[in-house]
């Protein structure tokens, strides 16, 4: 059995055609991959590949309390086979990009050969709030400055571990965040990914041994916590070379690329050989009413997918 | 006609012991002087002293919509004597430091020279949201970072203005705020003060000439716009004469200082001989349910109050 993601014109296409294959080929998807109800994101997937026990996915709740298990039933969605003993021979999954380098390099297709692991790290700056306007500034607790030293931190660790290595602060929150008070707390999470195991731990061990001496020398406390963390998964060569032999015989520009976001695949490469092919979306733009992809980048995508899955399924003369 | 501020301890020992002055003395106090419920603060002394009209104060409207000029009738503080009709000889206000330096330096008296002039400048940096992860470092216009460049550009001008110069960045807001998106907006406002005009001045120049250049360099765009605005006042020198040599008389420990804060008195100033004596308050805590002052430091004060008072309004023997 061959899981595919994305492909529905690839698999008309093949029954036209009358191709037959060795090992059959399912379409699936796989539920709550974005988590935008449901924390975390690929939950069921998570389950699928023995990340999350089924009891704990079905325990998550939403915004309202609803449990994601009641959901499931009351829209008709759980099954009765128990989950993962279905294996998998190879898995490909097909996705925009979610960022702007093929569009920016102008290629066709993404081949993708990592994804990338991801720490989250949420910081406290605790300094003092104190008035602007009658502390002088020898007294000032400004965790404010906490917060942007450690956003310079961040940005210097990412560039001095390119290619392929990225950090940001994206949430914050300032206390009391009032215009003639000192900060007296910031609270921040870093986003830091890559794609090697090794250079991720350093890029955060850098940070850890950084941050709070950054602080200290303006009088202030760092604290922080890791509350979220994903290791890089490399996708499996076999599958990889067919997703880069697909798009070389199809004539369609191509580069090998790192996926920066979360995926499905990510999870199902740890129980079976899985890669990903990406191609090219407007302006990098996703997660985002804008999010736009042309029929051109869509076609070539869905024909190296076809293309990589039937030479993984292995197609009977 | 002469004005204090807060001394009623003062007042009654000046009927105890008999003694009359040339000129009257008023004990006052200024309605909204926080402005906490109606923007902006010091509001009534500001009609007294011309910065504002009285129809514009009493149309300004509190978070429910409610009227100045309305909830004044309503609690009977609306009077019938012409605003400002009562010309003040000179006026004292004595208040706490709402700052650390006096404590700190061990003093029991603030001879209060200058007030803070002050310059509020709301911020937009406006860069792209995009996604933490997928974006390469090369393609970022991080907001976050315009933030984090121009709260330290704001420290080092405050910073090389010393003494009695002031800068920081208490209001902040991030959007989307979200911990895997890059921030595409911050909107911050920048509060920087300094007891001379012309210093003041510079400092904004310098502020405004260099931020956009910063936010330029990482490809984002700033705009900003001055939202609160406030000259800084040199008080009478008779009068901040006549407080020193109150303290000095008196056997108090003192030192010349600046108002970081804004004050009633900061208005009076400009239509009548004005000065103003702070007392240390506890950990420089102001506009907090901590804020503390001693029985001594509150006891200095007012009878420096009431000497300098009694001098300026002449002992008749």
């Amino acid at each position: 059995m061959l899981g595919v993601l994305g492909g529905l014109e690839a698999i008309r296409t093949l029954n036209d055609l009358g191709e037959r294959t060795k090992h059959p080929i399912v379409l699936t998807t796989f539920t709550n991959a974005e988590g935008t109800r449901f924390a975390p994101a690929m939950l069921a997937s998570g389950v699928f590949a023995g990340k999350h026990s089924q009891e704990w996915a079905y325990d998550r709740v939403d915004a309202d309390g609803k449990r994601f298990g009641d959901e499931l039933k009351r829209v008709g969605w759980v099954g009765d086979e128990e989950v993962g003993a279905r294996k998998m021979h190879a898995m490909f999954e097909l996705h925009i990009e979610q960022g702007p380098i093929l569009e920016a390099e102008g290629k066709d297709i993404g081949v993708v050969t990592h994804g990338q692991g991801l720490r989250w790290i949420e910081c406290t700056v605790t300094g003092k709030e104190s008035h602007t306007g009658s502390t002088p500034m020898a007294m000032r607790k400004n965790a404010g400055r906490g917060l942007a030293l450690i956003t310079e931190l961040v940005h210097e660790i990412a560039m001095k571990n390119q290619p392929n290595a990225v950090g940001a602060i994206g949430h914050i929150d300032v206390y009391p965040n009032s215009r003639n008070i000192i900060p007296g707390k910031v609270v921040f999470t870093v986003d830091m990914r890559t794609h090697l195991l090794d250079k991720l731990n350093a890029m955060v061990a850098e940070f850890m041994e950084r941050a709070p001496k950054l602080c200290e020398d303006i009088g202030t406390e760092f604290s922080c916590e890791i509350v979220g963390q994903f290791d890089p998964p490399a996708f499996d060569e076999t599958c990889v070379s067919a997703v880069r032999g697909a798009a070389q015989e199809l004539g369609y520009s191509h580069m090998d690329i790192v996926s920066g976001a979360g995926h499905d695949a990510c999870w199902i490469n740890d129980v079976a050989p899985t890669a990903m092919i990406m191609c090219p979306c407007v302006d990098g733009l996703s997660h985002n009413e804008a999010e736009e992809i042309t029929k051109e980048w869509a076609q070539a995508g869905t024909d190296v997918l076809m293309h990589a899955v039937l030479e993984t399924a292995e197609v009977v003369e």
